[in-house]
């Protein structure tokens, strides 16, 4: 297959189909990029046209969906299929999806759930979105990439569950950081805590689990633990924390959402219920 | 064994004894709440200090500190040990060993991780710290209640584990909530989401292992996705949430934490720099 861009994670997934065996064509803005792949046995195309002809699958991982038009829009894509996983929007992704749709071309939307180092675990997921017959038809050769998950005709959905799970990783690593920076005050060493967070972490996914049917019902029994326990909880994080002089913002705005979703109705609820305040359906204070 | 205090918390304790065939002496303020133990095979005591008396060891779960205290104060304590499971804090945890200690007593503090429902399960983790003799005459009996882990002699170690903790699991929990919230605009349910959520958190738990050394270390190179970056990537999740109608409270602080990182000269570092500005050292804007 053609890969099209080949920054760090496009010369990834251009080393990752090579290990696999794969014959692969190349292109890239400026060609010293290609010397590592051409080594290993990669072809050079000298233009994107060129790379676009040599296969029917063209997988494109360029700066942003501007560019992806730029490199293919003066050339014929029609029984071509192209997997992009240039990092963009849903409604980029529903636009090229229609782009490429217009011109006879097959189209998903994607997203590697990994950095560039992780590209070809099958631990890893690649998320792909489109039509399921283009994505039956190369998901043996995507899995050479990381394990090819996908989520439905919607183009965009790829994109939003990218956007959805990296908020997920920013929230968890914080809270890490924060709980890094508690115990530490106290001599505990990153690498002492971090094996017992990860463990946690492993509780706090059956806790997910039980909290999504919640969410699905609209329905938040608390009782495992009600927001108002929770409440007085998070006050104690907050008052240890804050006798160490770790920033204390995050918790403390989890703190006042809780509060607001006690004062919403939901103090005996769980702590899924403040997914009405996510959603936008408790008013700010 | 005996255990001390049969809310629902102490009344899971006390049945996961039972269960692994433990003899068990059960006390509480109200006795009514013991008659399902009772039922079961445990024996209940009339007061707290015949209910001490009756075991060398004593496992206690009461409401606070002040009632531990109560309850223990007017009876001989010599040659005894305790377990303490009621939730409290770090400098709590180290009076407490000071008040036992002084009394001839053992004293291990503890917290449970994880809801009543939760207890026995060799999954869930059962934090302890204090003197390592202690904790090792009983692991075998506590390895009844839940996977016993020991962070060492200093007492206030598990209540500041369970404080740090308890913060990981509201922020990895917020952030899963505000992505259900976004893909739940799209109509995708929690329950399809959550288990590619899940998954996810495996990939983020690798990030955390190598992030550990680099908070040890003190020094972040971001050679796998720089704090800069991160800083745009968080934008488009802001963007694609707040034109959904989601609630953005919680990506915009991480946003504005990693702003301040970037002011502070960690641009170019990893997320992990972010620990700087939990520990203090970066000052607020």
């Amino acid at each position: 297959m053609t890969v099209l861009g080949l920054g760090s994670m496009g010369s990834a997934l251009a080393g990752a189909l090579l290990d696999r065996g794969h014959a692969v064509t190349v292109w890239n803005r400026t060609a010293e990029k290609a010397a590592p792949l051409v080594e290993r046995g990669a072809r050079l195309a000298a233009t994107p046209a060129e790379a676009i002809a040599a296969s029917p699958l063209v997988v494109a991982c360029v700066l942003d969906y501007a560019v992806l038009r730029a490199v293919t829009g003066s050339d014929p894509l029609s029984g071509k299929d192209f997997v992009n996983l240039t990092s963009g929007s849903p409604e980029q992704a529903e636009e090229a999806a229609g782009w490429f749709g217009a011109r006879g071309a097959g189209y998903l939307d994607g997203a590697i759930m990994t950095t560039p180092e992780g590209v070809g675990s099958a631990e890893v997921m690649v998320l792909y979105s489109g039509p399921r017959p283009v994505f039956d038809a190369h998901e043996p050769v995507l899995a050479a990439l990381g394990d090819p998950v996908y989520l439905g005709a919607d183009p965009g959905r790829a994109s939003l569950y990218d956007a959805a799970l990296l908020g997920l990783m920013w929230s968890a690593m914080a809270g890490w950081l924060h709980g890094t920076a508690l115990v530490g005050a106290e001599k505990t060493t990153a690498a002492e805590f971090t094996p017992v967070a990860i463990r946690w972490l492993g509780t706090v996914n059956r806790f997910l689990t039980r909290y999504a049917s919640q969410v699905d019902e609209g329905r938040y029994p608390g009782d495992d633990a009600t927001v108002d326990v929770q409440v007085a909880a998070i006050g104690h994080l907050i008052h240890a924390a804050g006798a160490r002089g770790v920033d204390n913002a995050l918790p403390e705005l989890l703190k006042s959402m809780m509060e607001r979703a006690s004062e919403a109705g939901h103090g005996a609820d769980s702590f899924a219920s403040l997914v009405e305040l996510f959603a936008g359906r408790v008013a700010a204070r």
